[in-house]
């Protein structure tokens, strides 16, 4: 049985003590500074408010400042920051890793560069590691479809662990697999994590339906909705994910599964993502929808940002041609350029004769 | 503007009445023997009465003893019976088809042969035409998610027309294309009916985690449903979807679009093929399940029942490994041998290293 330190104590980190603590480990939840009411819930009640759920046994919380002694001794470190601390967490595990240390992310996001390089975040938490460190610390990454909540709650979850160093991964699986944490082991980095990115973006758009529904008045005399057109926006979603995979290098096998179709049904269900598109749908714009949620962390919309910085880029060198992609685009022109939601259905009709 | 002739008045049937009668065809709403009643109140009400809609301006009501009447200088006959009514179809074609006329098919299925051919509807529809007539008569098909009461709805709905003879395709779209239903052209036959036939089985399975959930007592004190479990099988579908279509002989391409992702998704949201995974997935055998939805149309255990034929087939001949398509093995066992529902989520578990 091993010392883990889980770093982040929102949703999913936090979920993530309990297929640990029922393994048998010694699990160390660390809140950062954004999470110091509920590790003070969690210190004086064992109980996570937002989680809803009092902390399995083998869990002790602690606060951000003591992440050093929380680190002491570790096998492996989770991070649970969302895509804004990722940045953070490479500053902290440079300063703190011990050497030898794993590091397993549940964070989902992408990261634009210069020349139009779209970096998946486990890539860009390595970028933080000073070189001889960088090649002895095993970085992997969860991907696939897994709601927090039901995570803690032991419903079956199936994922996907995958990372640069495929030597790591038997053995994290082996750290972490419970009789309802099921984990399938990937190489394919670069394209397991762009699905679990992309999917938020293509969430967005799914949303919209629900809020145009809105916008129209409800449903009609004889009650009908707008899932035709949410289908033809999941539908589409599964066609540009696949060649956005293609684009970053990965291998669009992963979207015909539980990394890209999976884990986009499980983001329709309901949340942040749904949520944003569905105000947009309705006819907020960016900044106006973004004001209705203050406060909350929308990754969706940082995942667009991010296509939206490349994809001029890869126009320009002619890797991806001007009709590529309608869904795609018309979303960065809402986030990016305050732009009305205006669905380019007859885009998506593809003729393969 | 043509005459066109629907034949089969259930819901999707005579949805196909709002594309066509906004593009200006004569359309003849022909009933069988099954919609005796919607047809009565059709002529007498112009009231779809399942539909819930007044019919639009260009449609005539017709009883299936009008048919002969009905099929008079049709350019077209949408085919719009269910997947137990196609051999009736294809009997009635064969003696009333005029020459030349086009057939389009609404209907979704599979059907298990001599030497584990599973042969999709539209081919089957073909091998009840006297061979002469045979080659003049272009079998078409539509799949990709359309719930009818949408499309009638006049909500964007985006479809795929398939056929064997693709020179027919840009006509049928000409024909039925407008503002809000959106036609892309696919020459894959095989892919595309595969998909549009497989979903219903796979959406059975996606809804047994809906049962589950009730079997267990419904949400637990923190909230969490089973909509991990439902997306672990949604992701599953998808992977299993695309080795049963290439077993058929099609491109799985289109699982990852419109015909597979696209349409399961929006099957997922409710009706009858979730109704009776539920059903099960709460604990009850097919047959009391069955009983319970007494005089429903089962289109999903019907796919099911053709799967389950031709499985053994395979396996026999060495193209498909035991430890293959878990998921609908034991979707086979739950509907021809009522067997328990136990959802094999460790099988799903791949790993591509």
């Amino acid at each position: 049985m091993a010392k883990v330190a889980i770093i982040g104590a929102g949703l999913m980190g936090t979920a993530m003590c309990w297929p640990l603590s029922d393994n048998g480990h010694q699990v160390r939840l660390v809140g950062t500074h954004l999470d110091a009411e509920a590790i003070a819930s969690c210190k004086a009640l064992r109980r996570h408010p937002r989680l809803g759920r009092v902390l399995p046994d083998h869990v002790e919380p602690y606060s951000v400042d003591e992440v050093g002694q929380a680190l002491q001794d570790v096998e492996l470190v989770v991070s649970g920051v969302n895509s804004h601390g990722v940045h953070w967490m490479g500053g902290l595990l440079a300063r703190w890793l011990p050497p030898g240390v794993m590091v397993l992310a549940v964070t989902k996001g992408l990261e634009a560069g210069a020349g139009g390089k779209l970096a998946i975040l486990p890539d860009v938490l390595a970028g933080f590691l000073p070189e001889p460190a960088r090649r002895k610390v095993p970085i992997a990454a969860i991907a696939g479809p897994c709601i927090a909540g039901e995570l803690a709650g032991r419903r079956h979850s199936c994922v996907i662990f995958t990372s640069r160093d495929r030597s790591a991964l038997p053995h994290l699986r082996d750290m972490l697999q419970t009789w309802y944490y099921h984990v399938a082991l990937a190489a394919d980095v670069v394209g397991v994590e762009a699905c679990a990115a992309l999917k938020n973006a293509f969430t967005l758009a799914v949303g919209m339906a629900e809020g145009l529904l809105e916008r129209h008045g409800g449903r009609d005399e004889a009650g009908a909705g707008m899932f035709n057109p949410a289908a033809a926006l999941f539908g589409e979603s599964m066609v540009e994910m696949a060649r956005l995979v293609e684009l970053m290098g990965g291998d669009p096998l992963h979207v015909t599964g539980l990394a890209g179709a999976g884990d986009e049904f499980v983001t329709c269900v309901g949340g942040r993502t749904i949520r944003l598109g569905r105000l947009l749908g309705q006819g907020l714009n960016y900044v106006d929808a973004q004001r209705e949620m203050a406060g909350e962390t929308l990754e969706s919309a940082a995942v667009v940002e991010q296509v939206a910085r490349v994809l001029p880029v890869w126009e320009h060198e002619g890797l991806v041609a001007a009709e590529e992609l309608p869904l795609m685009r018309m979303v960065c022109r809402v986030i990016t350029q305050n732009a009305p939601v205006e669905i380019p259905f007859a885009h998506f009709m593809r003729d393969r004769l």
